[in-house]
């Protein structure tokens, strides 16, 4: 048996080569192929992981990216089965790390005032961008036989595949709208507010799914129930974190050795996302809300550079980490004219489940089309509820492998056509709306309370 | 079975904890008692972790952190032990990760010239360093009945031992003379430099020790061929790393993606530990040589701001999870009688070891009293070695306790001695060295070549 210490440095090593191929990759798009280098941290990904290039055997050494192997007792015998992630579950607790940071400083970033000038269009774009795909995602299983309506276990897959369709990755997004420094836009404000709204419904159903799963049938009253702690645990984190953020930030302040104020707010972000899920709810919504509630303080100048180098180092490791769970093979094999189909219903549904009531809420057709854009990606959400509805037993091999082409296609696109649909630039907002005054190009001044326009210009 | 994504949520939510005792415990250290912050920061290890306050059940919630459990299949049997190190793994990689950042970052800002200037220096210090506390630790060993010499198996546990006692924690000095900013300085480059050396000489040593314990035998030829495979490898890094750093400064400074520059300077330093681990090397040599490697070039310049805030991230885990693994009671059940005389011993071994050797290469006996110091922390390289030593069965929980009792004692005293030893002031050349007028108080500009005095001044 290898030592920790052995295992240590293989593992450094495997990162060592996540980085280089992640900055090679993210470089050779952005140069070369003038696309997002995110994009290109998630091809590096694809090409090292275990199912590509990394699961070639390199001589007596193995497999540079090997599946991992779980030795589990079931019923007093032994059993190795292949890990429900493809990596290493250091590098998945690296990417996780890596999600939440990433929503913390999305978070952090946004203009508070804003926010909740846009509650009213986020929760619109969110119920649409959730309702349509959900019900598509159900009706393909049915049709395409990977789920039937005999049993409410047999409807199971069809539950599940509808939930990763609901998903939203708002962090692909952010890195595109952070990058293009559209964060602070109306659209922006607002697809950031619908993904967290998007993450409270997907999580919902999701943490209904599974306990329909565990119990094998539902009670209204148990949904209800579930529902009122999710939704009361997130609107109690946000309104209390946003009361207690100047006590918060001045807490945090009074530390002077170095680097505690760092370690601090970075030690709050964990928590509110380990609390979060804790309550049923994604990590991500956890440190987003907590983001945005400290948005406006002192506390954000203090950390808003230094959370950006850290996320330097660390979101790279989750976008290769997301490619690396990527099986081409598998879908090819085992399910390709469902994915294909999946995967266009996918795009569908959330440009129009989400697009159409952007119309009604403010926005005309430049600015619903990318928010709906905003929306597409699935990203890490979907490929988690992918993993858990695997890992649960729940669903199959080829149906994961086609969630996660529906995860790859959306993620893939949505940052090719998001950065053309912003690049064009024109306001997004109706004529004669009277937010179309505020949308400020850069607020370095968080607008707290009063929202003049004369406070962001 | 728990889905990843909720184990990771538990680690995410303990790495909060992590973070925030850290804070509390460094700024308590600072400003309440005024020791160093990071001996804040192993205390508040200590007490939060699975031998103290994190390994009271709360409730039915279990233990905040627990001691990990391995399932392992023994001749087809199913055994349930508990894990070499008393955390999880994904906290034992951060802290690897950690050390070798730390390490990197140190091995950045340090002078070069100086540091080829006092490699004489460096290796005394070093060779003494090493061969005084390994002969006392095997004498003790023996002494305490916990190892014999009727055979060659009998006597390793007295072997391990006294490889534990030559490491040097470099890490807990380079922060406190960081912090001090007296990296710089002679005895700074020197006590770091002779750590390096005393790496090689002791992984030689453990090398060799595992060795026999493999084969349960050794042959000269087999010791001289790992010894040059060692010291090969180190000194082929470090040259060809300094002959190659403004090439490989120039490829890494081209790169334009945001972020580019510090992932893949991040991605060599993890590149150079991975390897430096596969030749027999401590993952902390590879790191450190291939900053010194980079010290002086335009590449350090720009990522010496964010490599200090990636590490005020990564560095207090490391601390924490130190201390974390420190059992106070079984120290106090099993061998308390030899783990006070094996401290002492460890103490005045590195300080006459280290010190004496300091005083025939240039220094006076301030400089000595200084250098001898900065030797003294075990920190995590015994930990490390009575880590293997556990996990290979050579030596038992008896032992294991004392090395980590002895690391424990002077990892905490030699902080407490630098300062004053640095504070004083004063310099710690003899007079009359040639060396004298070089000591700079800031080289912000690294001397090249010339190591003219005019450069650094």
């Amino acid at each position: 048996m290898e030592s920790p210490v052995e295992l240590a440095a293989e593992l450094i090593l495997r990162l060592a080569v996540i980085l280089i191929a992640a900055k090679l990759g993210g470089e050779f798009a952005q140069r070369v192929l003038r696309i997002p280098a995110l994009l290109g941290e998630l091809g590096a990904g694809i090409a090292i992981g275990p199912f590509a290039l990394g699961g070639i055997a390199i001589g007596s050494f193995g497999p540079f990216f090997e599946i991992p192997e779980i030795i589990e007792v079931v019923d007093g015998a032994i059993r190795h089965t292949e890990a429900i992630l493809p990596v290493a579950p250091e590098f998945f607790f690296l990417a996780q790390l890596a999600a939440v940071l990433l929503l913390f400083e999305a978070g952090l970033e946004t203009n508070r005032a804003q926010f909740i000038k846009y509650a009213r269009p986020a929760t619109a774009v969110a119920m649409g961008g959730v309702i349509l795909p959900f019900g598509l995602g159900v009706v393909a299983t049915l049709m395409f036989g990977f789920a039937d309506t005999d049993s409410i276990i047999g409807f199971l897959p069809a539950l599940f595949v509808g939930t990763a369709m609901t998903a939203t990755s708002v962090g692909i997004t952010a890195r595109v709208l952070a990058d293009m420094n559209k964060l602070h836009v109306p659209e922006g404000v607002t697809v950031l507010g619908a993904a967290v709204v998007d993450d409270v419904l997907g999580l919902l159903i999701l943490t209904v799914v599974i306990g329909i799963n565990e119990t094998g049938e539902v009670s209204a009253g148990s949904i209800v129930f579930v529902a009122l702690k999710a939704i009361g645990f997130w609107l109690g984190l946000t309104i209390v974190g946003t009361l207690l953020s100047n006590y918060i930030s001045r807490g945090v302040t009074w530390f002077k050795t170095t680097g505690a104020v760092l370690g601090l707010a970075l030690g709050i972000a964990f928590l509110a996302a380990g609390v979060a899920e804790l309550f049923g709810l994604a990590m991500i919504i956890g440190s987003y809300s907590i983001g945005l509630a400290l948005s406006s303080t002192e506390l954000r100048h203090r950390i808003e550079e230094p959370m950006r180098t850290v996320n330097q180092f660390v979101v790279p490791v989750f976008f290769v980490v997301i490619g690396m769970q990527v099986d081409i093979p598998a879908i090819i094999e085992g399910a390709l004219l469902f994915g294909v189909v999946l995967s266009v219903l996918a795009i569908v549904s959330k440009l129009l489940g989400a697009g159409v009531p952007a119309l009604f809420v403010g926005f005309n057709r430049v600015g619903s089309w990318r928010i709906a854009l905003g929306m597409l990606p699935r990203g890490e959400v979907a490929l988690i509820v992918a993993g858990i509805g695997l890992g649960a037993g729940v669903i199959g091999s080829e149906i994961f492998g086609v969630v996660i082409m529906m995860t790859l296609v959306t993620t893939v696109l949505a940052p090719l056509l998001l950065v053309p649909a912003f690049a064009k630039g024109g306001s997004g907002l109706r004529k004669g709306e009277p937010d179309a005054t505020l949308a400020p190009e850069r607020p370095d001044e968080p607008v707290a309370g009063s929202g003049s326009p004369g406070d962001a210009g």
